[in-house]
């Protein structure tokens, strides 16, 4: 079993720094204490050479943090690969090869133009599908609609997830958008895919985590308060959207979720906070019903009755999400289990939750192509 | 422990197909025939963003070989990314979070001209020495120099390194270049910095090469003659190449060797044959040194004496090596591993060994920012 023991998050935004000195912002702090203890190096990075025009970063990283350099690697898989380097970096220490991993989650974005940008990100998808000019937001569209159609959701609900995430990030002092948005906002703000605007799609942000993972035999000697990582599973689906049987169904994030929750032997009810991957508004929604917080089709009422809310049944995104926290692709799941670290250790300040336990957080890459899940527990 | 189960490899070149369809090409074999046995995909490759405006390859790979997509990730090291790949499979496999992995290592280099294939591979360099012009083909050349001051090292034998590896190509039908080359070629060939030339630096290749890792209890299933991974060892060095105390001694190379020999419990004299990261003619001299098999300064000696032929006491590069099977930088660390596997289940043909049993690759990221050892036995 690994638990977290050391996490610091550097504020999401447009930022001044580069890929390399945000991550050094980032990781320093840690490796200043516990460089000593650490054994390995985990750079999660999705797109430092379409980017930035970089390479071979983790092994510079490694040479400037540590006195002596540790070994290093990167982890990638677009805009989950921080939740599966954690993934990965459990499993290493499970098989007694590192006592603690240093994993440091970075991506600077805002170094191209938007165009540039949305093209990079564009990348990911499915070959036959880019040519048929779709695109992530335009796939969020499209899931809207369908969501809208099938369920009766009204326009407001899901405009309400943006509205959510905004007034949480007000008390989140790392997040990128820090203002209180009315629903009126939301839907008044330039449409970018019909019928979702500018304000349901997460911003192009930089930004950079670093997190102490630490075998549960060298936890106590770090932190007096370390969480656990009680479980974490990744799962794939087909990467051409138009082959899912069902497009409405996140079937990753779904068998993810679940696989994760049963390796840590709990339900959703156990659950006491979630961090999801709220690229666009209409994806909470639909991802709250895939973890099995809420029935099908039925999330869009239970935001409107503030069941998502920090005081509701199961809070969502307490941080911000993706929405107004920021999305630096790679950097995201460790800031979801930043937010774990924070929540489970009563450090969260401002937005600190009563007494949590369990916490989910889910991690996507592409339109649900694949999903990692990661189940937290407070010792 | 784990074991290589299955491997194979699509030959190396100057390639029509893309980077998605050479990895295809040598991961479908092997899939096709385990495809239920396997519980992640590992894509090893560095450079899908800068060289081919890619992202999110792995997830597209799992859903086109597997008929329910697995898991999946990249992992990155520049140019030792193949080898660390296998280094984390095997503590994925150790930890009992997967039963087999496929490791597919690809990369396509031949679709950008060789001045900007030559500046997107400078990107891995730190940032204050590739200001000052050096790049990896320069700091060989200076190393090359150092060398033959220092140790009063014929030019000759340098070149003697490409002469070998290009005679041992002959018999590799995956090699890039096959094509036997004399000592005067070498030497008269485009000096690219001094001393060292054209023939004494890898080519820009194209290649694909995937294998199946097993854990022990599986491996028997899959194939009646696996190859053990008997240990494997990351170090880390220095980015900048200025700050070490012996620009000449590959620290990266010697520790990551060295514990990887102690791991798997034997020495250099047990090793039956080596392959070596000779990305430069010069580099398989010193990393030779570096791991041990001669005294410092010696090498050049022992391979104009044939030490380092096939039929040496320690032969090395036996495939033809980076300087002619070629080097698809994040394929490279598999098509040693791969060399491993047919040459310790007798199935290298024409280049089969006598009786080998111990081999050991060093794959080296950078200028030894990092290098990777991997010691293979036949069981």
């Amino acid at each position: 079993m690994a638990a977290i023991t050391a996490a610091n998050h550097v504020k999401f935004g447009r930022l001044e720094k580069d890929l390399f000195q945000l991550s050094i912002d980032s990781a320093l702090p840690i490796t200043k204490k516990y460089g000593d203890a650490i054994d390995l190096a985990i750079f999660a990075n999705a797109y430092g050479g379409q980017y930035n025009g970089l390479s071979g970063v983790n092994n510079r990283l490694s040479a400037e943090l540590f006195d002596v350099p540790v070994p290093s690697l990167r982890i990638d898989n677009t805009s989950s690969g921080g939740a599966t380097a954690i993934h990965a970096a459990k499993s290493i220490i499970q098989a007694g090869d590192a006592r603690s991993i240093l994993v440091i989650g970075s991506e600077k974005m805002s170094s191209v133009p938007t165009r540039q940008s949305s093209s990079i990100i564009a990348s990911l998808l499915d070959p036959y599908e880019r040519c048929s000019g779709l695109t992530l937001p335009s796939l969020a569209g499209f899931l809207a609609r369908m969501y809208m159609t099938k369920y009766g959701s009204s326009r407001e609900s899901i405009a309400q997830v943006t509205v959510k995430n905004h007034r949480n990030a007000m008390k989140n002092e790392n997040a990128h958008h820090r203002k209180e948005i009315s629903i009126e906002d939301v839907l008044s703000s330039k449409v970018i895919a019909s019928p979702l605007t500018l304000y349901e799609y997460c911003p192009i942000s930089d930004g950079s985590v670093s997190m102490l993972l630490s075998g549960d035999e060298f936890a106590q000697s770090i932190s007096s308060k370390p969480v656990r990582i009680s479980s974490s599973s990744i799962s794939s689906d087909t990467a051409q959207v138009s082959l899912r049987d069902d497009i409405m169904q996140l079937g990753a994030v779904r068998a993810s979720s679940s696989a994760a929750l049963k390796q840590a032997g709990i339900s959703t009810e156990d659950v006491d906070f979630a961090e999801l991957h709220d690229m666009s508004s209409i994806l909470e929604l639909v991802e709250a019903e895939a973890v099995g917080f809420f029935q099908r089709g039925t999330a869009w009422k239970e935001i409107m009755e503030g069941s998502m809310d920090p005081d509701g049944s199961i809070p969502v995104n307490v941080s911000g999400g993706l929405l107004a926290r920021g999305h630096p692709i790679a950097a995201t799941g460790l800031a979801q289990a930043h937010e774990a670290f924070v929540q489970l250790t009563s450090q969260a300040g401002q937005r600190q939750l009563k007494d949590p336990h369990f916490a989910i957080s889910v991690s996507m890459a592409g339109f649900g192509n694949s999903a990692t899940s990661i189940v937290y527990e407070a010792i």
